[in-house]
């Protein structure tokens, strides 16, 4: 029995699923601040118009240019693991399986998007893109591509990360970005909040705002903006993980999965590896898919579907998804890529649908986890990513309980090696679990609370 | 034509090499202080007799036990990678492999002897080892051995990197190792320095001096101590990485390599990829095997060849090798794991046959090719291994001045991800090189500074 199945870089899946051809019901449009549906064209400033394309695309699937997997090669396909040292601690007679997307130089799943993306950009004649990071794993991914394509990247790092994290930003300066404190004097929104705030320590939210206007502000027409989640495209570029790990389960007569398990902040590396088995699910396969997410920001499992914005100063479009509004601010949790008010449309629609059974968990429980996975699997995990862990410990007793062989297939969506602090408070005994913030939840501001009802709505959410 | 080239789990190779049968001229015995060989017994309270037997065997392969194969799974066999990146942007003719052994949960080959001598000792009945970290690179590996076996672990760390690298303490205490600053007040060759020098930043000879007290000082009988390099069963355990290598170049026709290249500071990456190389060498075949070094500590290419203590404090056998003097204390380069005065009695032997070739660099160079590196291959590298990297490229640019296409291959010893402040030096303009210790080289104490001469000695050197 194998611990690694390799895929052959020629067997590659050569072209990205489109769940939104497949949706029982169509996606809601984006819509702009007078409520009418954003026609491409707005989008313009933005983004290039091949990714926008891309984000309204109705096909089914859409072909992986050549280039791109010439640049993805670096680190795809990527090994999928038999997680064996785990279910012997377990004691399960479940059979889990997980897709080691730390193997990219960035050591996450996020360069699967940033390389699309910086690529079509390029393809556009763009010579530079703008971001935002948080904790900084989008932020080191879209470096790392606009390095390999030679574009320029600006980065602006949330302040009290760009302080505590040196090391993160230091991995994007290698590879040629820029990386700036934000909130920075180098934009209006930016600016305005330093003004009013000289010692904020940033957010996520501000942080995007400044992204955005130092894109299309940007006279030379030659900026844009790249966005690591969320948004329809990137959960697209996503989907080459979940085909892989179909062949190479399929290449070891593993054809049933019963438990698909992934992290889902923004939702990409969850969708990326469930969204082919969501298919599956639509065409009557018996599949339980798990998204999960912490407890202490419930998007998915406390929040109302609505419009909301995905910043927290309304410069994006009103997306169609679950959201605790855009004012919500979720506890300092340590898994900073899990602490997003809202989830991709794509994600929250299939919630609605029924496909999928959203899953919240304390952080406790997930370092927890962390832990016993160091000592077996070996690998050290992201914080986020230890909450498909948990999860997947979940179902393995579970299964233990049941007497049953399940296969579970969880997305390892990265290594925590730039993110010990969390280890630390736990291992020290000083990490606590946050309450629920009820207090927030009932603040948040939702831009629309009620959308057409979609044909096959199961969930009884709302 | 594929950038990584694996090999399957079931051809991993299942015994390790022993360049020691094959040395024209056998290797010196290691030397007590009274000038005679150190018998086995003498090592017994240091470690475990079954490595004892391997580190004096004259078998040419020994078997690899089964359990630590799948150990070693987690990781191995690592992947050989086509440079072609790299290759492109330096118009070479040449064809650049490297095994890429950052992909292990430390991060860098040193789990392959790690996870070895874990297991050894636990065969052995041992509880509990002991061991010291300069960088964090070794320490870091061998708490991850020891969390998989249960056994217990102590890494007296370097104070200076103790307190500069959290991070990588934080790695060593996630997988349940227990990390002390030295020199620690816990043994009397630490509690002694700090009532000479409370400031000391420490050094990797006061910390081996500790880690050796405290696995000789603990009455149950049940604590050993643990090397990452220099001694020659650790140079066994990484023959694995140039076994892989040859059958994964083999499978895919590439049959002649012309250049090997690693960088040596004990010696054991470089072994690891090397020794099964020099051993087609000894045979016959021509290879330039090269190790390199950096220019500020120029064990190999400046060093007399002579018998030396491995520690500052005398406290391990005289040690025949190329030697700068136990005494010497090289720049502050940031390549920790290549600041080391010695050189394993393998490597030193194996140079003074003439079966290699050593290279000095300074690091600017050595930052300016990890930085192509990182802008092409994608990968950060750890310092040490810049050095390869830097050597790989004057080999390619040399290849292309006399238009031939060399096979060249060398061992990615690990990434960088831990170690980006010489990055940030390099990128900010601060990085600077040393000029040759001179006056440094001069006082180095060498304590038999004549051997017999081997046989076949060809280098001239001495």
């Amino acid at each position: 029995m194998a611990v690694k199945i390799f895929l052959a870089e020629k067997d590659i899946p050569r072209q990205w699923y489109n769940l939104a051809a497949d949706l029982p019901t169509p996606l809601q449009p984006p819509l702009g601040p007078d409520g009418n549906p954003v026609t491409p064209d707005m989008l313009a400033p933005v983004f290039p118009m091949n990714l926008i394309e891309q984000e309204v695309s109705q096909d089914r699937w859409i072909d992986i240019p050549e280039e791109i997997l010439d640049i993805l090669y670096r680190w795809r396909p990527s090994p999928l693991y038999r997680a064996k040292y785990l279910e012997k601690a377990l004691g399960t007679p479940a059979r889990i399986y997980y897709k080691n997307e730390g193997v990219s130089p960035p050591g996450s799943h996020k360069p699967n998007t940033a390389v699309a993306q910086a690529w079509y950009n390029k393809q556009f004649g763009i010579k530079r893109l703008t971001t935002e990071t948080g904790a900084g794993q989008w932020g080191s991914a879209l470096a790392f591509a606009c390095a390999l394509l030679d574009l320029e990247c600006k980065v602006f790092m949330v302040r009290i990360s760009f302080d505590q994290k040196p090391f993160r930003r230091l991995m994007m300066e290698t590879w040629g970005a820029e990386c700036v404190a934000s909130p920075s004097e180098e934009t209006n929104a930016g600016r305005n909040i330093l003004k009013e705030m000289p010692d904020t320590p940033g957010s996520l939210g501000i942080a995007i705002s400044e992204a955005i206007e130092a894109a299309v502000t940007d006279t030379s027409g030659q900026t844009r903006y790249s966005l690591g989640s969320v948004l329809n495209h990137v959960m697209l570029h996503q989907t080459i993980i979940g085909q892989e790990a179909k062949k190479q389960l399929a290449s070891i007569g593993e054809n049933k999965v019963d438990v698909v398990i992934g992290c889902a902040g923004g939702g990409s590396n969850f969708a990326g590896l469930a969204f082919p088995y969501v298919a599956d699910k639509i065409a009557g396969a018996d599949i339980k898919i798990v998204p999960t997410e912490p407890s202490s920001c419930p998007t998915m499992t406390r929040a109302p579907f609505s419009y909301d914005h995905g910043d927290t100063a309304c410069m994006t479009p009103l997306l169609p998804m679950y959201s605790l509004g855009h004012t919500f601010v979720p506890p300092p949790i340590h898994a900073g890529g899990l602490r997003y008010h809202g989830m991709a449309p794509l994600v929250s629609q299939a919630i609605v649908e029924g496909l999928m059974e959203p899953m919240a968990l304390h952080q406790l429980e997930c370092y927890e986890a962390a832990i016993l996975w160091a000592r077996t699997e070996g690998f050290i995990s992201a914080p986020e990513t230890s909450h498909a862990i948990a999860a997947t410990i979940r179902e393995a007793k579970q299964a233990k309980e049941e007497g049953k062989e399940k296969v579970i297939l969880m997305n390892w969506s990265g290594h925590g090696l730039m993110d010990l602090t969390g280890y630390q408070a736990f291992l020290e005994g000083k990490l606590v679990d946050y309450p629920l913030p009820e207090e927030e939840l009932s603040k948040s501001i939702h831009v629309m609370d009620k959308l057409p009802k979609p044909s096959m709505a199961k969930s009884g959410k709302w």
